[in-house]
């Protein structure tokens, strides 16, 4: 666990009980995907308001099989193998009752201070926050059905439709799972944008149609918005998107391709802002509004992301072990969090795999 | 007419003919609003890719009488007094065909380069672009048509419903008639922004439930964004409105305006960004992505926006002469252009009354 | 109490609990208005799949004051005045977790068998389920908050925009009250449809800008649907709805209404079923279907649909004590089955004060 | 051309002129698909209210050569290969105006009375409905664009999701289309649905997952609708839809199968109607109300649907050629129409081929 900023240990804890004796489910954990954030809180001890004041367990994207179940639990039973989605809201704000559970503010999140992760050998959760996966879906995409699912999210929020040109910012984890899901979709054309060539070749064997390589550089002189409105209309020209692409989804966070982003999109388009980076950007925002751009931001899943995810792995549409570059045992946890921290560019997925059940 | 840059003049022209001798009306113009891109033109000779290279008739918003129709023409006659809408699209781009006909590149737009605009005897147009008025509603009503059918589109872009907090940045014209139209569609509570107490004041008595005059200035040392997030904090306090504003209404264009917009509105709220300033602004992109906003940008009116402002008009729900402040006869046009250009405080809306029929 | 088919008791109970500790409230009962599905079940013992097994507590249709909070209650105190929602869904299924609570299977309904209504001294339920209702609203109007939000939700269905024209077939409580809600939302015009002159009469006289009285006699040899078909299509004519009715709200469940309402609606309207009679009817679906037609269904409410109905009747937008024909005391409550039974024309809605708190 | 009921005869005509000069193309047609509704013309004269009082041409399934464009003419030229849209609408009216162009009663609809169709050497359309052809795709799936577009629009209305559960009733060429389209969509699982088992052995090959044949006969004394009713339950049971099919699909306008379709859909479940058949149906209300299902009419094609089909035949996603079961030069017209008319099991589509251009 995270003991405080930079320093992580080992601690043997009793077998958790049901805080819910009726509807949470007990879990042990098989495998967990290590992600950006739970890196960010290792080293930087915050994600905006979220603050690490006392120690948590770290982890969030797990897998792992049914080991006990509340009196009223009848999704699920002992013995089943599931995938385990993070954050379970209060079923009680408006938010919750209107569908929209991703932002409500007293969601139990996974890993999120003061809450506990799933790198533990239990983790217990409520029962509709668990999802049976079938027996050939391994563990490890079990774990990896967190962030299909957030890909699942992003293209929810952008309400794909079958036959649309896709511009997916960011060759990373998410947006080559989003490429792979709006392919699942029905999209003609979805083109990869990346800074890496490795991670750009990784997105056109993995999902998408073509690939573009951004080289990030400023000619001398030249204005950061006028350079990225060339990319973005480069985009447009080298893919024959023709008036632009139907939907921009911008995965990365970083400034330059956001802007570019606008400039991809064709008039009355969609642009989803799924990436994290700085909390201010210039923006254009007049070529946004004549464009007529509709821009959402996508946070985290909603109702049916989960068993959707699961169902596009169980189907082979999309393989997300294909991502894993890196396997640790629970004991050398630390190690798979430096691997992340390093954040070298072959680097997509690690993983980290449970305390084995007779230890 | 404008002839060049900063140059206008009068010329006698002969009576036009219908270009469409089926579908084309003739009006008789009796009464034209001039609004800051007639100026813009005038100072400037130009408004983002519209460039004045060759002399232009300005003017926008109109109306009149019909005075000739075109041999299929059903839904007016002579004689009968019409809302002129301004952009005649090109009806065969994918745009026009799926019901976006303000995205259409081919519209063509009275007043915009090279088009003439409605300051003249005489005004064709295709007969689906006038609209009748009823005889209760003066030609001055019919000229203000215009400016609330930008806001009614403004409200349809961001999908009111009934019982919606409603909080529009502006109180010149295009803000008061949003509030206006916002109230008209069951809003339970609209703020109006702005930085003029006496432009405040006059929202207060036109049609908002409540004002919040913006003191523009930055504490020494104060981040601009910090100051954005606190008044958009602050409107949400002091008007209690809980979650924040289920719609953002952003009329002025200018950067703190926007800034604070986003910090104003609820998670999963609606911001409609239809003020044109800066090319380029900071923007809180992560604040509006954890928000899950949808930010969407208005531009023109769409079908139905006429009848629905002409109906608004007639009902008496909205009384857009209020806002006239100057009225100029017609060979006084350019004095009525330079109160335009000098944009005082208490100057709302003026009005150039057309060319006599007689004459 | 409903002891069974046709026989109503009365029954001293201690003091109910909270059944959940942290969250559920307990309301001292005040008001409780009648609705046919309460006469139903006493006369009838069932309503489609809900049958009486076992005695059940009448009443839905309820206000009262807060005497008990559970420990977790942050929303309401005791001492506050409330609204109560009746149906308290399970929060863990997938309608619920999507927003579609009104569709949960496991939905624990006031006074729908195995479950107790209001009718009686306490009723306890959770804490998001019940809404404050300002000082200057009367118990009774607490009361009707519920008739209030089913027209709310109706209109939420049929996304009533602003400016459209309403045909809302049935003058009685549910009719009525979303004419008024139509009303509120901005609608230009509202047209009621009753057999009754005097309900039509009271709808003109409480929120719809026109009524029309719609004779039910069959010309001898005259088709059903050609007859519904001269109905709707005389409605369109008389009221000047010109392509038809934007949005037609069908609230009688009456076959002839629903067909009428087919050809009422303009080429692709919006029909909302609310109204349930007969399982099945005779529909014309080739007109439904080339007119393209939306149809929908609507049941009970949605998140936001009781705070709605509260605004709209503590802002004076809806007065449903209007409605009010007839007032008894508890002690009384049989004769008010009665006389809901009876329906005679005049009857609208029939409201049982509440326990007396000193006895 | 057919000069009255049940008369066809051929005719020399003039080469046509462009009736828009500047906006027409002129297409040589190689092949048209013949379709329920040209018979239906040859044999009763009437579809609904359109009704065949003079010689028409037929034939409205076409595609051809570009040999002559009008002078502002820019999407297509001479010599490209096209699929021609046959409805060309007015423009003009709200309908139209709005995106809703298939609801147009002005529409110039090829073979509806009194519009000639395109069974004859050359036709002219506007430019802007009629859309290119790559080379590798055959004039007979040109020609086939049309019934593919028509399933595009009916998907389209039914606001497919990837991950859906969808049963098609029906699987002739628009069945069987809709199933290719939805599986082209992301659709996790289709199911067709037919009385023919050889029609459903062809679906099963060519997009459904799975089929389900419907034997139509009662049991004796079985009431029609609960025999429906355990149509659509033994549906989703069989098929494992769980709580039932997200989508249905309703393409042969058989009473049974729309009763069938509303207990096969889940609750909150979309329901389109586009087979036509029966002006009036039995329908069960009450069940589709209770269920909030969500019923639109689907209705010829809107913008986008042409070039859809185009794609996805071009991408290879639908291959419409596998439908064709007849094939006629264009002196044998009249033996294809009596094909068609006499309706067996096995016969899909029935293709004739244009006129040859050196005649």
């Amino acid at each position: 666990m995270l003991q405080s900023l930079q320093k992580v240990s080992f601690e043997d804890r009793a077998v958790p009980k049901l805080r819910d004796a009726e509807n949470d489910v007990r879990v042990h954990i098989e495998q967990t995907g290590i992600c950006g954030s739970d890196v960010h809180y290792w080293q930087r001890g915050r994600i905006g308001d979220f603050i690490l004041t006392s120690p948590i367990v770290l982890g969030h994207e797990s897998s792992g099989t049914i080991v006990e179940v509340g009196t009223k639990v009848r999704n699920v039973k002992v013995g089943d193998r599931v995938a385990i989605e993070p954050g379970v809201p209060c079923r009680r704000c408006d938010y919750c009752r209107s569908g929209s559970y991703n932002l409500c503010a007293d969601t139990v999140f996974a890993a999120t201070p003061p809450h506990d992760g799933t790198l533990q050998k239990y983790y217990t959760v409520a029962s509709d926050y668990v999802y049976p996966i079938p027996a050939h879906m391994s563990s490890e995409e079990g774990a990896l059905v967190e962030p299909v699912a957030v890909a699942v999210q992003i293209c929810k929020v952008a309400e794909l439709k079958a036959g649309q040109k896709i511009v997916v910012f960011g060759c990373g984890p998410i947006g080559v799972l989003c490429q792979a899901v709006a392919k699942a979709a029905g999209a003609t054309k979805v083109i990869g944008v990346d800074i890496s060539e490795s991670r750009a070749q990784f997105a056109r064997d993995f999902a998408a149609d073509e690939v573009y390589i951004n080289k990030p550089r400023l000619a001398q002189g030249q204005d950061p918005m006028e350079a990225a409105r060339a990319v973005g209309e480069r985009i447009v020209a080298d893919f024959g998107l023709g008036e632009g692409a139907d939907v921009v989804l911008e995965c990365t966070g970083a400034e330059p391709c956001i802007q570019a982003g606008v400039f991809a999109a064709r008039k009355g388009g969609m642009f989803v802002q799924a990436g994290m980076g700085k909390e201010n950007v210039v923006f254009p925002i007049t070529a946004a509004c004549i464009r007529a751009l509709t821009l959402k931001g996508s946070i985290r899943y909603s109702t049916g992301c989960y068993p959707e995810a699961v169902r596009l792995i169980a189907e082979g549409k999309i393989q997300p072990s294909k991502l894993i570059t890196h396997r640790f045992e629970f004991g050398d946890a630390e190690k798979a969090f430096e691997v992340v921290k390093q954040a070298q560019e072959n680097t997509l997925k690690v993983i980290i795999a449970g305390v084995k059940n007779e230890t």
